[in-house]
């Protein structure tokens, strides 16, 4: 069973935590429906045990925090208004410092590659965000190269990806990569997603 | 302001219900940012309030309950294991039959139509659900004609769609008819979602 986390903070973009869950959740081995053959355990994870409120109102829960979660072999970062602000919390960067240790995959969702750039993990890497902040990651974080036009952009530990939705192709992806495109392809038929497949 | 309500249960299918949530939440004007601008206030709406565990262990906290929520224009009803569960609980089906009369529409995701066919508002009418459940459905609720191969289904104040993601299309097809196709394909847009906006 492989371990993903999903960061969760007050005004994370809704489907930027959401979308990644779900993919993540529904993978299974392709032909096959069951809970129990699922092939990743995915946690909602908060910098503290308390209710979370994303934009728009939706209120989360974490099952755990980041004092406490177990070990992850994926963690994913979503964006959103908050994101801006919690770049600036160190314990939350401290702990995906060290979390890029522990680590297979780190991947950021939309303008939540502002928490890999502040941790210093992007510096001369290409990286990409939502359409609308592309000029203002830019002027923020002259050192990363930011690519528009990708639904996302896999460096092998760190991948980021588009806004918002992109981060269900982004999640596909990872599923591609660590399971193959027989499961990949049979997960985004189990959501009735449509999801191209097409490797960028 | 339009008021939209979201209905959540435990084994809910998470994207079932944050996919609408996020589009509903995410519609502006075209060209527009602002939450301030926007054009739907979206609800989530549990039996009780309490903690709801979705489908993968996703924990979500009603904003309202079915007795002391605001009035709502339209009602999503998603779906999920938990969906053939609550079916047979008549507060929730009452509720539902309520809301019939009260709201502009009435929409279920996925296998949430189960809670329209128990509710008696589907005889002799066209409906879409999961393609794993079609079969299911027909021998369920043979009054009903179950539609494969289709996104949604609009029959006016009764929508349904097909599985989980296209909950999604179907939200922003609603905000084209509410608003018109250069509000659904601004709304697609910020969340970088590729929507075809083709009627069916």
């Amino acid at each position: 069973m492989t371990t993903v986390g999903v960061f969760a903070f007050d005004d994370v973009e809704a489907l930027d935590l959401c979308g990644p869950f779900e993919v993540f959740a529904t993978a299974r081995p392709a032909g096959e429906h069951d809970d129990n053959a699922r092939l990743f355990d995915v946690l909602v994870i908060g910098d503290e045990q308390r209710t979370v409120k994303c934009r728009g109102g939706l209120l989360l829960t974490p099952n755990s925090t980041i004092d406490n979660h177990e070990p992850l072999d994926i963690l994913v970062l979503p964006g959103g208004p908050g994101a801006r602000r919690e770049r600036h919390n160190q314990r939350v960067i401290s702990w995906i410092r060290a979390q890029n240790e522990k680590t297979q995959i780190l991947a950021s969702v939309c303008t939540g590659v502002v928490f890999l750039a502040e941790a210093g993990l992007l510096p001369n890497r290409r990286a990409t965000t939502h359409w609308r902040w592309m000029d203002w990651m830019r002027a923020e974080y002259p050192g990363v190269t930011f690519i528009s036009g990708k639904r996302y952009i896999d460096q092998g530990h760190i991948v980021t990806s588009a806004g918002v939705s992109a981060g269900m192709d982004m999640s596909l992806h990872l599923i591609d990569r660590l399971h193959g495109a027989a499961v990949a392809s049979w997960t985004a038929r189990r959501m009735e997603y449509s999801w191209s497949g097409v490797p960028l």
